[in-house]
């Protein structure tokens, strides 16, 4: 990264109970000991009034039609990118972002079988074309996840296990897709084995 | 309407201080002595999440950008016509609507400059083709509007001159493109001279 003018842009992704931010935690740990300036955002909610659009989507008590919550992750998601992800990695930090892009096709795309060709478009124009350098997918069986997410769900927690099969076939099928940019880790084995292996993938990139 | 099997989608559209509200009132009043059923709605905030989302729209302190205003907008409008307009059309009533797909193209397209095509298909996708039935643009010069206003204003209503300047031409523009829906009433007139503009308008389709 010595000789890049700007910072670094990677997103996490995976379903829920996946592990990612448990990872997210342990990553900025590894940054921060080796010098790097880094900072941890997410999406939905990490701009001020995409902290208002998180508490409509995970929250939301009510009926939230399928093309509102995809708007809603897009309105986010522009505003996130602009206010926070732009402005740090042009100031030269790591960002490291729970959910991104990925998670809408994944979830909105093969969770709810919205249209992905038409949410790859919807992406670009909230992004204004910016996309991760890196992605990693923490794949993970469904049963295990469902563990470890426990009781309390969020509105999309809440979704059956069928929804949460077809949105961790989307992940693999993205990553089949952009071999480059998106790379998967096993995350059934346990938090060690997990991180070590998230190592050897960003030490290669720093 | 008496041969149609559903209600009637009427959208009301100008600029700040066009006087819609006024008007969308007298026609309430109007349609109900006629026994018709009618409901008067709004974008943004006819609905539930929707008022969420008008308070971001319309009172956020700090920085919106202008593509997440724009899929705000969508987001508040994609949830409003299936809970609100289509429920109540395919229930056989009226429903008056204040601003809807002719406001993304005025503000977020003439005013913002944004791109036009990409708002209109972005309109169509929020609403899944439906369009109002009729279209009233409240047509008022620039410093007459500005006056209605006053000067608590919203988020919008604080844009300069210039920009309501464009957004009026992008509703002349629009009803010139949309002659069969879009119908334009002169709104320097009297309330009740452009009432009653409005009411022979109106007389003519139920």
């Amino acid at each position: 990264m010595e000789n890049r003018k700007n910072g670094l842009f990677i997103s996490f992704e995976g379903i829920d109970g996946c592990g990612k931010t448990t990872q997210i935690e342990l990553l900025k740990k590894y940054l921060d000991e080796k010098k790097y300036e880094t900072i941890v955002t997410l999406e939905p909610g990490g701009c001020e009034i995409g902290k208002n659009l998180r508490e409509i989507l995970l929250f939301h008590k009510g009926y939230v039609s399928d093309i509102a919550e995809m708007f809603l992750y897009l309105a986010d998601r522009a505003q996130h990118i602009q206010e926070i992800v732009l402005k740090n990695i042009n100031e030269g930090r790591i960002v490291l972002c729970d959910r991104c892009i990925d998670s809408t096709v994944a979830y909105q795309g093969y969770g709810r079988k919205g249209n992905i060709e038409q949410i790859n478009l919807l992406n670009k124009i909230a992004t204004n074309g910016i996309e991760p350098d890196l992605t990693i997918v923490f794949d993970v069986d469904i049963e295990t996840a469902q563990k470890r997410i426990g009781n309390t769900k969020d509105r999309m927690e809440k979704e059956g296990i069928e929804f949460h099969k077809r949105v961790r076939e989307g992940y693999l099928e993205l990553a089949k897709k952009y071999p480059k940019r998106i790379k998967v880790i096993n995350s059934n084995q346990e938090i060690e084995k997990v991180f070590s292996d998230l190592k050897s993938i960003i030490d290669e990139i720093i």
